[in-house]
Order: C-alpha cells, then sequence, then structure tokens
C-alpha cells in the first residue's frame, strides 16, 4: 500500500502537537469547571431538518449514508467514510507518519467510532472506544504480549466497578494444533477458528456440525473441541493438559498418516509441532507473568480464536464477572502483517475497550454516581443584585485558588439560593459580608455550620475540592451520599 | 417544535452520567499514562477504500456526502447529517431533555464539528469547538451577559499565548439606533446588520453602496457608518458618543417627520429611544464589568454586528492580539428565541472558541511544546531479558504512587537504552540492582548524577512529575528545554 496522505481539511496532529492540544483544551475546561459549568457531550449526528433550520450553512453539512443505502457507482476514491474502529485509522496514522514517531509507538486513543448497525442494547451506532496498541518498527518483542493484557487488567481494575477476568489464548498453538491432526490449508484453519469463536453462541453440538460440513472427521472435530475445553490459570497445568491432549491425537495422526501420503503427513505434523511448541512458550510465559503480577485476572481459555484473521500470536477478550451477558468488553491481539508500506512491516499488539458498553451497563445498575450535579464546591449567594459585584469578587477569590465556585443567579431569600445550592449537591453556600466585623461566612450545608471565613484562605476539605464518585445510597440526599474519592 | 427524542444507537448522557464517563475515561487514560503511552487522535473520516479493506463491516460503514451532492429526492426525515456547531445540538439537547436539567443550566461542550467547506488557512473540514453557554427556563437575568465574555477572557488568558480582546456590542443599541434614524421593517434592520459585518471584508464605501441599494437615504448610510465607528474600553465615554450621535440623528428625524406620516414616524423614534436607552444601559453595565474585573481585555465596538438573526442582546468577538488575520477566536450573544417547545422559552447566552484554527497558530508560530515525548517521566533498563521481570517490578512500584514509568523495549546495550530515553525527553533512567548492596540506581539525563534509590521511596522533582508545556528554546536539546508548568 502506498503511503497515506494528510486529507485536505481534516487536521490531525502528531503526538507532541495533540499533547499541546489536550494543554489548551485542558486549560479551557479547567477555567470553565472553576466557573460551575458542567461538561456535557452530543452525538455527532442530528435529523438534517433541525440542521438545516438556521439555513446559511446548509450548503456545508456531511450527510451520512449507510454504505448499503448508496449505488455502487455514486462511489469513487475521494469517497469518505466515518471509522468504525481504531485499528484502521491507527494502522493509516502510523503508514502516514512514520518517518516522525519513534518506534516502538506506545499509544492509546479514546474516541467515538460509527458503525450503521441495527441498535440493541450494548450495541450502538456511535460509541466510544479506549485503544492501547504499541506498534514496532520490523518486529516486536514478544513481552509486549505480555504487558498489553496487564495494563488494560489494571486499567479495568481502577474502575472501580467490579472484576474482570482477561481470558487468553494463542493463534500458534491452535493453529500448530490443527496441523498436527492433519489440517493444512490455511482457509480450513480460518474456518475452524470461525467456527470454535460460535462455541458461546451454538454450543459444542452445533460447532461439530459446523466443523464436519468443513470436511472434519469425527476424530478432528473431537480433537478441535477437546482443545477449545482446555482452560485455567495455572501455567504448567494448562501447557500438560495441550500436551497431553496432542499426544494422543498425534499418535493416532502417526496412525493415520500410514495411509497415501505419510511423508508429507509427517513433515506436516512436524511443522505443527514446531508451532505448537512455541505457541505453549508463549501462552506459558503470559500466564506465568500474569500469575506474578495481577493474580487471578488473566486466565488462559483456548477456545478464544478472534475471528479476525490478522492476529498472529497472543489473542484475548475480557469478561466483566458477573456481567457475563455483556460479552467481551475487551479484545484484541498480536498482529504482524496490519500494516506494512515499501516493504516495511509494522506489527503491533493491542487491545480495545468497549466504552460505552461498559459505561451504559454501570449506569444501568447504578454502580456510580457523580457526588453533585455541577464542578462548583461553593455557591456565592447574593443579597442584593446592586450588590452582585461584591459576590463575584469573592468567588474570584477563591477560583483563583482552585476552589471552583458559581455565583447565585438570582438575588432570591437566602432559603432560595440555599436550596438551589443543596439540590446540586454544592456542599457549601458562601456569604459575603455576614459576619459581624462585616467579613464572609460560609455554610457547610451538610453539617449546618456556619462560620466566619475569608476568601482568600478558607479551604473546603480536600475530598469536596473536586467532584467524587461512588455507589449511590438509595434513601441518602445527595450531598451527604457517601463516595469513593478518585485517586 | 416539537420535544426531540433520541435517537436510537447514538447514546448520549445526561449531564451525571456523562460524569461518570469522563471519570471513568480518565482512569483508564491514567492507567494508559502511567505506562507511558500517548494519547492520538485521528479524524472521524477514512477513504472509503481503507474501510472496505477489512471486509467484514462494510455493511456498517456511514459514507460521507455533502448535501449539495445529494439528491434532494434522495432525502428523507430519517437522514442524519454531522453537526457544523455545537448550538443546534444544544438547543436539541435542552429540549429533549428539559424535564431532567436544572435551570439556569450552565454547560460546556468540548467537540468536533464539520463542515464540508473547502479548506483554507484556518479553516478546516474537521475541527473542535469549545462552547460555554447559559440557558434559562422562560428567563435569563441580564448579568450572565456580563459573566459569560469575562470567563471566555479569562480561559484565553489562560492559555499563555498571548493577549486576547473580547469586542463587544449590543444589539439593542443597533436596533434602537436603526429605528430612531427611520428605518422601521426588521427584514430592513437585518440587511443593515449583515452589510455592517461586512465592514472590515468591504470597507467603508462598500458598505455605504450596499445600505444605498437597501434603500437608506445617505442621510441614513451616515449615521449607520458613524455608529459602527464608535469604539472603546471606557464605559461613560462610548455610551456618551453613542447619545451625542443619537442626538443630531434624532433631531434630523424629527426635522423630516414632519412629511407624510409625523405622528407614526415619532412613535417609531420613540420606541427606538427606548430600546437605545436599554441597549446602552447594558452596554455601559457589560463595560463597567469588564473594567472592574478584567482591565483591558474587553472593548467596545459597534460595528460587531454578528450576521445570524437569533441574536437579541449583547454581542461578542474576539481578536488575539497581533494574530488579528486570524479573525475572530471566540464568538457568540445572547439569544432568547432559539430554543422553544409547547410555549416554553429557553434564553440564553454563550460563545463558542475555534480550537482548532487557534491551536494551528499556536503550533505553527511553535508558542508551546511539550517538555517530552511521552508520558513517562522514568525508563526503567533492563539488564537481561531473562530478568526483564525485577523491571517490570521496579515500574509497578513506581506507578503505585503515581509515577510514570515504561520498561525498556529491549535489553540493548545501556548506552542504547539511555540514547532511547533521551531522544524522548524522558529525564530519568532506573536502574533495578544497580547499587553495590543490589538496591537500584536512578539516574538524571540532565545532570549526568547517578544515585541510589528506593522504588518505594524516591519521587521525581515534582516539576517532572507531568509533561510540562513552554515555548521551546532554539538549540536546547528536547530534554533540557525550559517550560512554563501547567497549573
Amino acid at each position: 500500500m502506498a503511503r497515506p496522505r494528510p486529507l485536505s481539511g481534516f487536521p490531525e496532529w502528531l503526538p507532541p502537537a495533540r499533547a499541546v492540544e489536550r494543554h489548551l483544551i485542558g486549560r479551557l475546561a479547567r477555567v470553565f469547571e472553576l466557573h460551575g459549568f458542567v461538561e456535557i457531550e452530543t452525538r455527532a449526528v442530528e435529523p438534517l431538518s433541525d440542521l438545516l433550520r438556521k439555513g446559511e450553512t446548509s450548503k456545508e453539512v456531511y450527510v451520512l449514508r449507510r454504505l448499503q443505502e448508496v449505488e455502487r457507482t455514486g462511489l469513487d476514491a475521494k469517497t469518505l467514510g466515518l471509522h468504525f474502529d481504531l485499528t484502521v485509522p491507527l494502522a493509516r496514522y502510523v503508514l502516514q507518519n512514520a518517518g516522525q514517531l519513534d518506534f516502538p509507538f506506545k499509544r492509546y486513543q479514546i474516541q467515538k467510532v460509527w458503525r450503521g448497525e441495527r441498535p440493541q442494547e450494548g450495541r450502538f451506532r456511535e460509541f466510544v472506544q479506549a485503544d492501547l496498541d504499541v506498534i514496532g518498527l520490523g518486529q516486536l518483542p514478544f513481552h509486549y504480549e505480555v504487558e498489553l493484557p496487564l495494563i488494560m487488567a489494571e486499567a479495568l481494575a481502577q474502575l472501580g466497578v467490579g472484576d474482570f477476568r482477561v481470558l487468553v489464548n494463542n493463534r500458534k498453538v491452535a493453529e500448530g494444533f490443527y496441523r498436527l491432526i492433519g489440517l493444512e490449508q490455511p482457509d480450513q484453519i480460518g474456518a475452524v477458528s470461525r467456527w470454535i469463536d460460535k462455541l458461546d453462541k451454538v454450543g459444542p453440538a452445533g460447532v461439530a456440525e459446523g466443523l464436519a460440513a468443513e470436511g472434519l472427521s469425527p476424530a478432528q472435530v473431537r480433537a478441535a473441541l477437546d482443545l477449545a475445553a482446555i482452560s485455567g490459570a495455572d501455567p504448567a497445568a494448562v501447557v500438560a493438559s495441550v500436551r497431553r491432549l496432542a499426544a494422543a491425537v498425534g499418535a493416532q495422526a502417526a496412525a493415520d498418516a500410514a495411509g497415501p501420503a505419510p511423508d508429507a503427513a509427517a513433515r506436516d505434523a512436524s511443522a505443527g509441532r514446531a508451532l505448537l511448541d512455541q505457541g505453549l512458550a508463549e501462552l506459558g510465559g503470559l500466564l506465568e507473568a500474569a500469575r506474578r503480577r495481577a493474580a487471578a485476572a488473566v486466565v488462559a481459555d483456548l477456545k478464544i480464536a478472534r475471528g479476525l484473521d490478522y492476529y498472529t500470536g497472543s489473542v484475548y477478550e475480557t469478561v466483566w464477572v458477573g456481567q457475563e451477558s455483556l460479552g467481551s468488553v475487551c479484545s484484541g491481539g498480536r498482529y504482524d502483517s496490519l500494516a506494512s508500506v515499501g516493504g516495511q512491516t509494522y506489527p503491533g499488539v493491542g487491545l480495545s475497550i468497549g466504552v460505552s458498553r461498559l459505561v451504559s451497563r454501570v449506569l444501568a445498575l447504578g454502580l456510580l454516581e457523580p457526588s453533585r450535579l455541577t464542578p462548583a464546591a461553593v455557591l456565592v449567594a447574593v443579597a442584593d443584585e446592586a450588590d452582585r459585584a461584591t459576590s463575584d469578587d469573592a468567588a474570584a477569590r477563591l477560583r483563583a485558588r482552585g476552589i471552583a465556585a458559581e455565583v447565585a443567579p438570582a438575588a432570591a431569600k437566602f432559603g432560595k439560593q440555599l436550596k438551589y445550592a443543596d439540590k446540586r449537591g454544592i456542599p457549601f453556600v458562601w456569604f459575603p459580608g455576614a459576619a459581624d466585623g462585616g467579613g464572609d461566612q460560609v455554610k457547610d450545608l451538610r453539617s449546618g455550620e456556619q462560620t466566619d471565613a475569608d476568601a482568600d484562605v478558607w479551604r473546603p476539605p480536600p475530598a469536596d475540592l473536586e467532584v467524587g464518585f461512588g455507589r449511590p445510597a438509595a434513601g441518602v440526599d445527595a450531598a451527604t451520599r457517601i463516595h469513593s474519592r478518585a485517586t
């Protein structure tokens, strides 16, 4: 493939420039939050009728079409589509910018993707993915196949919503084993992988039927299903189980090879054995490292096949313990030929979290709730509209020290202003000039305590400085909800 | 307009749920960065040919079409388009969720938008906007028209890239004045606004010609241009200048009103005067507050018209001092009828920063550069591949205390590993077991000093903990660049 070129009008930054962009955006967001604005994100699309209401910009609107609806003849080389994952864009980004990137290139990317599918529970048409990949130049050491799933396990554990289990397998184990049992053609091996991938959906009987239809003998079908049934976290036990099975079917294969082309079959079995040995060493190594670093979070599961053809080594899926119905929330693997240009290859290993799927389940289960509805920790009361400047000044002094504060919308009765704060879970209300000597006072809405305070000195408890997140306690007022702090 | 409904497959969260989503995303990002992964963001679109390479997902691809290219007949009520600003989506979001939002609803939104324009310098087809708005229920006090541009001025100042000047005007001043000089029809007033908006582009002579073509008398043209020429930061002086001009043209109008319909003209002039008075009180109040809180950052400029019809009070544009060729980098105003459903109105005031335009200029001018190319503050060296676990463990202990660390990609010679860190600007290299007693050592690449260190205790200087941003110093190595810290 030729090196891709930038697309006019679609700016895209190299990592240092993107860091600058994020830094600037972070500064804007910080000021907005110091003033008590909440952040939202809206979907990328609106009904065309709404977009045309304004008139002026109508000719600039991009219309979305599912590929199926578009006449093939209406498409040309310049036709653009929205990305449906972050892997295709990453491959293109690496090829396009290879000369300016440092390898191994370790990047993450958390962004929306779009798929014109029929929406279902946990399946969206616009959703967020979080991708983590390492891309090498020409070669990529195996140790990254150990490192990446462990980082993902750590990231998922840090979410604080429950336990996750990374299920791992290795393509070399499967492919070596299939060759050992006499499957030779790559397309036959691919077909077996795709059937094994359906095991959870259609069950062993259905898969057996499918494999038989692909031309596998009853012994081959049994061997493939036996391999897929192996699982466990203990490296030695998993490796021993596979070796035991391989020895049994190997003996059978040797007996069968006394047939028409014994030499070719023996050669193939030998190549299969070598591949199997390499795969088992990798799988065992991954489980060893996982046991040392992340205890029970990583488990071998030899039915994990990952349908996509481009995986060449370790493959991963991840289940949320107790929420298995959600399917895999984080999947990926090792790939060697995803991106290449002019003979230079860029092998990689990476995983992708389905963030929207995860978030929608977290919300549906009510696992997390913000401690308040605004970034503001303080509401500065206004005694009189004519005196709003005094309240503005107090708020400005609090913000100058990083304390998010908003000023009451109107100089209503203080009771109404307290209610405004309480409804939003804002823990503190500031009263300029309320103290006897003309100084300010601050009221903690949870304890009811009101004390003298100086806007240049006073600080809320650290836990109240930022919005906290935790499991909502039923029946407890928003302002007093127990919440665990982000670390 | 009917209350909009959610669009199946395009999830969109209310503020508390969005806060949960951000919190979870933040936790993921934090772990990724602790492991030294950089973040990138790629454009939303890829050439269709690349998207179809994978095969499998082809039917799910959304194809992008400019509206102009699409047959009108091919569009129906369900046709979707990508948003070209964040105002249309906000109006829809507020109408859709009004029952679940707290008013005044203060939100910010920093997101990509798309416009199928011809790209030019500073004009993109995919770009980021940062929007800040307050939306009221039924009514919205004037003080927000003061607060919002001041927050934006503060946010822009915090960027640390130079000075910004917010130019303000008030639609009531302009409309009152136009009525006073005998312009009565709303469409005529709108046409005058649109011509005044072009003042910087076509010059006074061109605008005079345009206004004459709209049917304005030479005296009316002169009055409109005289009003547009008024500017200044001093509230009393600006108000006095407008009053002086209004008195002069008012006397003229009274003389003209001795014509065919004196009563109607007098009534209109009187309504115009009332509107002008209200507008001047608001404009003066805004300048007063700005002077008190933000010194010279806010200036009245009566040629600011903002072409869009929906503005009803204050209007704003913002220039980057010294980069005026960029045009307005932050614009907006007060609107009263952007969103309404079932007789309920949602007036608002807001401004929008053209983030991509700003960032591309910052990068082009080389104003900011990250202090290093990776979030990692420490590279943990690997002495021997067989002993990689020791290095992994040291890195894990550093990360457990919030110190981003990556482990060397290969057990190359230490000189090569030091070069790897230096090239990326990573300030520290960690050597497990390098100390005499078998303990670890850490080397500061800038000073060259290597000292004994414990991964459970050692801390880098606070300035090295996160990536810093500052003006690049020419000829100085990346690792030793002077940088100002984000606050």
